[in-house]
């Protein structure tokens, strides 16, 4: 049955910074009937990224910020249950810029891909099947480009892309160290997503512990944190290495540029690279690395963790949650549906 | 016939910073006799470059400093005027770390190669056919993999480096923006070396002259200076923009890391890449570089500008006068050994 209300999460105030909750709403509106060409979409599982902070910052990025009044951006996964679209057919499973929302009527052109790994969660394809596993696997191979023996170096360890960058440079041969905060998600990291090393940030012994754990230096530094963390990294790094900038979550305000140790002579002095990572680059390469990724699952070599809040209430709070580095794993909204 | 005295430039004291002509004293001492394996090159040109005041800081960096009492550090080109060796012959030209000092008794190992180019001037050697013009080969080549119609900003754009990048980029079928201090040196950008617009550092203008000069924004950014400079340009670049770490001569001293912009958020939005360049990562394919410089200087496609300081007195201040920038193209001490 066609249901006739969706729920969705607008934004109504421009966040400086850390987006909250209080900077969004939760409204309710018809659902539209489907014209020729549209399909409509059950939401099952939302995305909460980091990512989604600079889509919503007013100033200059890599896209155009959402509007006062839209639904959240966001990447989703669910089922099409009604389809006036040649492409797709009541039943199949999808994943794409469906928004924070439970039902999504679309066009088809803000659909990734159809989710076809039938015997993995359908929720993976957010995490470790979709932009985070697709960002570790071309952020460590295209711009790291890791050899046996290499150190490599990895900030929010214990997160979605960082726990995979972990594990995929293992299985490159890779010594693999991760940082992150406090002394559970360090637990975390060496248990569970098998580091060589796992070093505590917030500890007042950081510069040493990570001098510990990296003692022939460090080859490649996957950063998804910019600031204090990766100035400590990047006075360790060997000749020739490469420093992947993939997120910048310990920094609230780009607004104006913060300040920091100048890198050029360091740069200079190691032959070293540094990078900037956008997942877009790779969009036409995504079904390879999730045919890789997939595989890696199944045999075992890759885990997958998730943290998994329950409605779409949750939804407004959770970048912020993800900020304060609350969560473990992929952070995840699920949507019940069972009730309708 | 072989003399008996040789004049070199000795280190004194430690530079903290740019290196100054009371850092260094010149002494005499008798040239020994060659042993087997041995030759003795009299050295016509003495180079001088930024990068000599690396080789004299105590901090880390890419080469070993020299130590007080040495012989300062420096490629030298001249002739072999006695040989013992079975790869030299009297007579032969050649370039290497044959340090500031009129002769050198050397085994061969700090000649960098023959200079084969008898039509060219031997000193040619030193800068376009050089490390400058190897340095400026490598970096736009492959740090900067130019395109045709790629917008290439160069800092220190009168100098060796900078005027051959420059070069070497419209060759390559780029626009060339120089970036250079004061009005004589523009003139030089725009009139010697052929670039499409010079903007002038020191003008209070200087980044509204930029955006004029860029409005394509910036692809390809060779720098030379870091600093300030350097801020204003990285604001600029495109989408996937590469920025040559080559040089830093704008911050008088890295022992302890000044303080700038931090640029982490910047590459990542851009997927730009900034990459430190060391010539020595090079040195299996210095002939190739040299080939093509020389191939176009005989065409008259590239352009060399030198400016001579005559007698070993004027090397121990002629760094200090590269940092202050008074130079117009490479800077080379001649050692007029006529008298002899």
């Amino acid at each position: 049955m066609i249901p006739q209300r969706n729920r969705r999460v607008i934004l109504i105030q421009r966040p400086v910074g850390i987006p909250q909750a209080s900077h969004f709403e939760i409204v309710e509106s018809p659902i539209p009937e489907l014209h020729s060409g549209q399909l409509l979409v059950r939401n099952e599982f939302l995305s909460v990224e980091p990512a989604m902070r600079g889509w919503l910052n007013a100033t200059a990025n890599y896209a155009d910020p959402v509007a006062i009044g839209d639904t959240m951006r966001s990447f989703a996964a669910g089922t099409v249950i009604a389809s006036k679209h040649p492409l797709y057919a009541e039943g199949d499973r999808v994943m794409g810029m469906l928004g924070w929302q439970e039902y999504a009527v679309t066009d088809g052109k803000p659909i990734r891909r159809k989710v076809l790994e039938a015997d993995l969660p359908l929720s993976y394809s957010l995490g470790i099947l979709g932009i985070n596993g697709v960002t570790a696997y071309f952020a460590l191979t295209e711009i790291g480009q890791p050899r046996p023996g290499d150190t490599v170096v990895v900030s929010t360890a214990a997160g979605a892309v960082g726990s995979a960058v972990g594990q995929l440079a293992r299985i490159a041969g890779c010594r693999t160290v991760g940082i992150t905060g406090g002394a559970t998600k360090q637990q975390l990291c060496l248990e569970k997503f098998g580091f060589d090393a796992a070093v505590d940030y917030k500890s007042a012994s950081f510069e040493t512990d990570l001098a510990a754990a990296t003692p022939n230096g460090v080859d490649i530094y996957h950063d998804n944190t910019a600031g204090y963390i990766s100035d400590v990294v990047v006075r360790r790094i060997n000749k020739r290495a490469r420093i992947i900038c993939c997120g910048t979550a310990s920094v609230a305000n780009w607004d104006d540029w913060p300040s920091g140790p100048r890198i050029e002579r360091h740069l200079l002095n190691k032959a070293a690279r540094m990078e900037g990572f956008l997942i877009w680059d790779y969009e036409h390469r995504y079904e390879e690395a999730v045919t890789r990724l997939a595989a890696w699952l199944r045999s075992g070599q890759l885990i997958h963790s998730e943290e998994i809040l329950e409605g779409i209430e949750q939804a407004p709070g959770a970048i912020a949650t993800l900020y304060r580095g609350e969560n473990r794993g992929k952070l995840i909204v699920r949507l019940d549906h069972s009730a309708e």
